[in-house]
């Protein structure tokens, strides 16, 4: 099975640092959508593209580990990974590192379920359009 | 004419405070908006009254001067007043002071506007609701 | 053993609601924090407090699991319970719930390690200080 | 007298979009502030070099007009230009406008002042390194 996986270059701003000089841990979180989000661009899976099939597809859960801090300045990749399912919903990986010397800085993983956007209603079965991006891209 | 106005304690979080050790600055933009929420429940004037009326009302300009900074672990005030004004706007000015000695710490204004939620379009009159609105609390 | 455990109203502003009209997922992490610092003030166990101690408690990892949405005017409580454990660490979880219904809508944990604030040395042992503070409330 | 100006791609966040699907007025100042921040990289005014240099640099004041909302999706630009002041003073000026247009969506402008570090003293004469950094690039 093919990896699906796309990075973004992190852009750490000043407000993000807080008092003890680095970055504050729930701004990871936007990091892990800058990244989804640049995954849905390569990939076409993008929130517009998902809303136009019918859906949304809220977070569920997601984690974070946080092995190194991040300051003001620094420069860091955000990279995020699919990880298939069967099940109706989207798994992501995530890994934060240190743009120069490849340092792991975070891990986290997140979890997406489709939700049709006019009924409000959990989809237990895969949606059609998401089979067919797995198809597309050789997952299944 | 009355003064509307009304206040509201200011819950300063840790992850606002920047390296500095101070609130940074864009983070008063969301007391302003504590306080214009707090009015808007007491006199009737919230987001979700003016919604159901048909309108949104997006802000046009918003202006902070920072007299005093705010630490982590500052009790602060955020008070908002009503600022009348002929045209189809809602003018607010807004103030923040130390809970314990009273010093201005900061202070700001806005300008909202109405527009028409269906059309998108600007209201260059006054809204008939508004007007009932300015003459319940006495305003003219 | 004693539970200590500590609730505080959630602020939800409007900054907060995202285009689906629901708290983004990322701002969860802020409710989480406002717990942990009510939980500070009530049990002696702040920033402040153990920054004086000399030591910082950075988080190393926070989960969240979404069991229904937050919207704009919901009123909510986060509730946080600390979980003992053996190790140089701070356990807590976290209840997101209905104000009124008493509805779950989320749960989580995060863990939080002693930095020596002025070596930066990751403490394997619990800090004196943070063993008296367990033993005045009972815990072991 | 020259210009001095730097552009930057803002990155419009999911989260940063609000329930009427536009960017909150609040997160200007962000942008406001990545475009600072690219200036200070090119012209050498970053925050790091002034801390080196003795010095923090709080906004003391900031303005923001809003001609027209951004959402997700856009493609934005924040503009920044340096407008000089005979005080102790650095102004800016900004500008958001659309990428693919060239529409202007919003403008505003900054104040920030020089506060000694070691004493919290506030400077009322320009500091010698800002002195040389207006000679550097032109500026009388």
């Amino acid at each position: 099975m093919p990896i699906l996986s796309e990075k973004v270059a992190i852009n750490i701003r000043f407000s993000e640092v807080d008092s003890l000089l680095i970055v504050w841990h729930g701004h990871y979180l936007k990091y892990f959508e800058d990244a989804r989000e640049a995954f849905g661009r390569k990939y076409g899976l993008g929130y517009l593209e998902m809303y136009a099939q019918g859906f949304v597809t809220p977070i569920v859960n997601i984690h974070c580990e946080y092995k190194a801090p991040l300051a003001y300045g620094d420069e860091a990749i955000a990279e995020i990974t699919y990880r298939d399912s069967k099940a109706a919903k989207i798994e992501m990986e995530y890994k934060i590192t240190n743009a120069r010397t490849g340092a792991l800085l975070a891990t986290g993983y997140s979890t997406q379920v489709f939700l049709d956007r006019a009924k409000s209603e959990l989809q237990l079965i895969i949606p059609a359009f998401f089979a067919e991006w797995k198809e597309k891209w050789g997952i299944e």
